[in-house]
């Protein structure tokens, strides 16, 4: 089949190399950088670059675009998708790119799935992409009652044939929720922890802890500031929920009460030992 | 040389270890647990059992206990050691020990330094214990205006020998304040992200990030809490500090300011862009 990949990115760009790998598909590669369509052909990531007129020809198109531009994309190209075909997005909150485009996209008689491929590195654009990003990651349907349920069947066999290792069907509003917990928030609290003043002086002394820490605090503040504010409610649940459990550590340490830090901590542990039994 | 580790727990055993590895030194082994020592003994990882009457024969002594149990070992058997003979801790806590300490020791004509071994495990206890623990590791000493030069460099040449990737000399207070932003910030936050409600319903979801941020929260919690209430004020600096960080990202949210929001991410992407080139 033909698949169009819009947007050559980390994502749009590993979705590419990943179908390269492990199909036997077509691929058309569109961006809006000329440069980076030469260096997808160059590689070999594409077949052939895709363009607006191409759109009507490609079975599967995965827009890969910041959140915005996703929705932007999908309301203007509404009439361009083939009757019938499948396609879908790539964004990192759901709500807000269903909500935006799902009824148009369904009058034009296009089959809308939102998707997030659970993958990322610190780095971005096409030169990051690798066809192996999604080895194993999660990829994650968030349909609804009108999302035709033989177009969710297809994106989880596809997701599985590039190398997902497993695929999650979640409603965008329970998606948004918990992705402002897992990932969302990781990034706020990586980026805040970052900017203590103390570790300006401390060559020598970085520990593992430190570095897991903060290893997220390297981001696109273009994205994640669209990110976060298309998912304001559950990232501020978040965001409040720790501050009060700091404030709980902050109020034991400063009355020096040893029963309390220990009990507070010892729950902390008990937490993270039942998740590591569900996650690992 | 004959050198004696009080504490075969995942510290003092990865010392005897690594000393058995990679130098000539005879090491005795000095446990409460008769159990342990019995399993040192059959491991290798000492030569002989350590006692407080042989604590005479060590040229160096090396107390891997507890902060509350460092100190009050090092002050009941300050009689004990040889005289001239050099004695160090590897508390993650430097103050509250060398100021509990320094003089009685001087005073009993032993060169104390203070130390502190910058490596870890989640898992804890001889067990644990492992030869490469130190490999490429920080060996921090924390010496006062007291402290003999000879015993410093002494030290140093040691954790080289025995694997430490480099050494570092800081006052016990500068110590102390980067101590709290590198590694107990870092626990207390991972413990305190892991209690999000929204974490419990995330299978499928779990993200690196998300991974990273939590990994320490699977801590000791009568370790940690000792460490805390140990290092008071500069822990309290450090929480108070994300926790006002925390906030204007929460207030850039709350009231949709992408300006605001995006220049405070960029900060602290920066801020993790110098950090790299510094620690890495």
């Amino acid at each position: 089949m033909v698949i169009q990949i819009v947007g050559l990115g980390l994502i749009g760009g590993s979705f590419c190399k990943a179908i390269r790998r492990s199909t036997d598909h077509t691929v058309l590669g569109m961006d809006i950088s000329t440069k980076t369509v030469q260096q997808a052909l160059r590689e070999g990531a594409i077949h052939a670059e895709g363009t607006a007129a191409t759109l009507k020809t490609a079975d599967l198109v995965i827009v890969c675009l910041y959140p915005e531009q996703t929705i932007s994309f999908l309301l203007e190209h509404r009439e361009d998708f083939r009757k019938g075909g499948i396609v879908c997005d790539a964004c990192g909150v759901k709500t807000a790119v269903v909500d935006a485009v799902s009824g148009s996209l369904d009058r034009s008689g296009v089959r809308f799935v939102g998707c997030h491929p659970m993958a990322g590195r610190e780095l971005s654009g096409f030169g990051a992409s690798k066809a192996d990003l999604y080895d194993g990651a999660s990829f994650i349907l968030t349909p609804i009652a009108e999302t035709d349920p033989d177009a969710i069947a297809f994106l989880e066999e596809f997701a599985r044939s590039i190398g997902f290792g497993q695929t999650v069907t979640a409603s965008p509003t329970q998606h948004d929720r918990i992705i402002a917990a897992t990932s969302q928030l990781a990034h706020v609290v990586s980026n805040a922890y970052i900017k203590s003043p103390t570790l300006r002086e401390q060559a020598g002394f970085s520990a593992g802890s430190y570095l897991d820490l903060t290893r997220v605090a390297k981001l696109s503040e273009e994205m994640w500031t669209s990110l976060f504010l298309l998912n304001k409610d559950p990232l501020l649940f978040e965001i409040d929920t720790i501050i009060e459990n700091l404030k709980q550590y902050r109020d034991a340490i400063a009355a020096g009460d040893a029963d309390t830090l220990r009990n507070i901590l010892r729950e902390g542990r008990e937490l993270k030992e039942a998740d590591l039994q569900t996650n690992r």
